[in-house]
């Protein structure tokens, strides 16, 4: 365990913290961050003028965070080796990564994946290295409504794992410890995750059938969870999920069918990341939620027709939104 | 074949023929056989008034067809008992037909019932009789546009079949040959089939994956078929549906899938019927198209995930789009 010796042993107060992709996510966890009193370097696109003059606002059901003034970068060039490498971007960006990890990661740092689906911490073990990754699942509602304003809308919880070889279980390591320490004390609650393959398929259940049917049937949550037809769908597709994740050894019991329908309804009604995206005719992360565990799938000769289908709709339906 | 022979036996120009429903499909065939000579009587829901006052007007590909006095009927109990009642309504009103048929339908004659779809033949033979039912495919594009008033865009052949009891294959019968010569001199192609069955899912070949894609991905043909995505779901829907018939011993060659979608790139881009129903807001033709083919899937235990999962889709689209 030499690769987490350094960050564990780092005095909290230095853990230097990169953001790229400064959304939704990556907006509101680096306020936050920055906000516990740690040093973070946001990269920026479009919002880097206007981020770089006024900072950062979330708004937030937790109470504001106003930042004036935050380390804004217009690209990794300029920013300093940093200790955590947050990787907020969407998936659809991560062609960017391999430009970018290698001069903003510390050599004893590590890059933390928050994003959803599957098969990014492997791309990203390709480019730093397998034992310079772990990976988060963010369990969160919020938006992006202008150039470095966020609007924290419910939850902020991350269930945060390490990364090992092909997905092999980590456990709890020190380093996994010392993140989830950063992160508690900005106040954002941490679930440690033994297996980070497990959480991903745990969450897999809930982004597949609803993220996807909420772009096919123009849904909300609560009008596909309030449907008979669409509900036993997204049940259908959740089981297709389940036996996957079996045939890699994750077991999930069907009561986290009932856990996901449960929660669901009692979210507030809620437009899935996946609507806002291509409502907003940004291409859909279609890669990670569906063509890697389909992948997966196939590698372990698990039939799921229906997720395929699921996803040859969702590609009709993004490559023509990306096209007009 | 006691049934036929009345019908067969009666000279051409005193077959007398009912129409129920008059709207794209009933109003132009219905005008092309009162044009031929033929005594045509119509039943009219809103369109009464207009179509009693206005009569007919088929604006036509094949040149118009002005009918300025038409029988208009308002109520079956108008009607006179007809040797031939086309019934041309959407299948979401059949439940009216236990009402009407028993009135208008002569002893010695015969429902023809021409809807896509399966299991209305059963349905309507509980009512009448399995000796007085027929059935037809209509390949025609044509749209009501306005009180009486139908454009027809492309084609307007029927696929003609006798019904015998079960979908048993019937042949070429003496009244299949009558009817079929009576549309024939109004202008209308009939393909006569053997087994009205093995022409009803050749059909659905057709109609699953297109009638439900089209409303399910907002898409008219044309995009469909010019999008790789769309197009392999189309296929694969459609070997689901040979599946199902091969187990009812139709066998469909894997050939009509080419022909299908070579047939569908020829077309001019078009919008299918149950979008245009999903566009106006009419209820979706989903009991003859999707749950009659499943049931007797299900009933042969033939897998269809794929249009089961259509099904789900359009089942949710549609409750939502009846209710707003």
């Amino acid at each position: 365990m030499g690769c987490c010796s350094a960050i564990a042993g780092m005095p909290q107060s230095k853990r230097r913290y990169a953001i790229l992709g400064t959304g939704a996510l990556g907006g509101f966890y680096g306020a936050r961050l920055q906000q516990s009193g740690l040093e973070v370097h946001y990269l920026l696109h479009r919002d880097y003028d206007h981020v770089r003059q006024h900072g950062l606002v979330v708004e937030s059901v937790d109470g504001d965070v106003i930042l004036p003034e935050v380390q804004a970068h217009a690209r990794v060039a300029t920013m300093p080796p940093c200790d955590v490498v947050v990787v907020a971007l969407k998936t659809t960006q991560n062609h960017l990564l391999p430009q970018w990890l290698p001069s903003v990661l510390k050599p004893d740092g590590v890059v933390l994946v928050l994003q959803n689906g599957l098969g990014v911490e492997p791309y990203v073990a390709e480019i730093v290295g397998a034992d310079r990754v772990m990976g988060g699942l963010c369990f969160i509602c919020s938006n992006k409504v202008g150039p470095g304003h966020i609007r924290h809308l419910d939850y902020k919880k991350i269930a945060l794992g390490d990364y090992g070889p092909n997905y092999a279980a980590r456990g709890i390591t020190e380093r996994l410890k010392a993140i989830a320490q950063d992160f508690e004390q900005a106040g954002i609650p941490i679930d440690q995750t033994e297996d980070l393959l497990w959480a991903r398929w745990k969450k897999l259940i809930w982004n597949i059938p609803f993220n996807g049917l909420s772009v096919v049937l123009n849904a909300s949550t609560s009008e596909m969870i309030g449907d008979p037809h669409a509900r036993q769908l997204a049940i259908a597709l959740m089981q297709e999920v389940i036996a996957v994740a079996a045939a890699y050894g994750r077991v999930l019991d069907d009561h986290y069918i009932q856990q996901n329908i449960d929660h669901t309804e009692q979210m507030k009604p809620y437009r899935t990341s996946m609507k806002i995206d291509y409502d907003e005719q940004r291409p859909l992360e279609l890669e990670a939620i569906f063509k890697q565990p389909i992948t997966a799938a196939q590698a372990k000769q698990v039939p799921v027709p229906l997720i395929h289908m699921l996803y040859q709709q969702l590609q009709f339906l993004d490559q023509r939104n990306q096209g007009s």
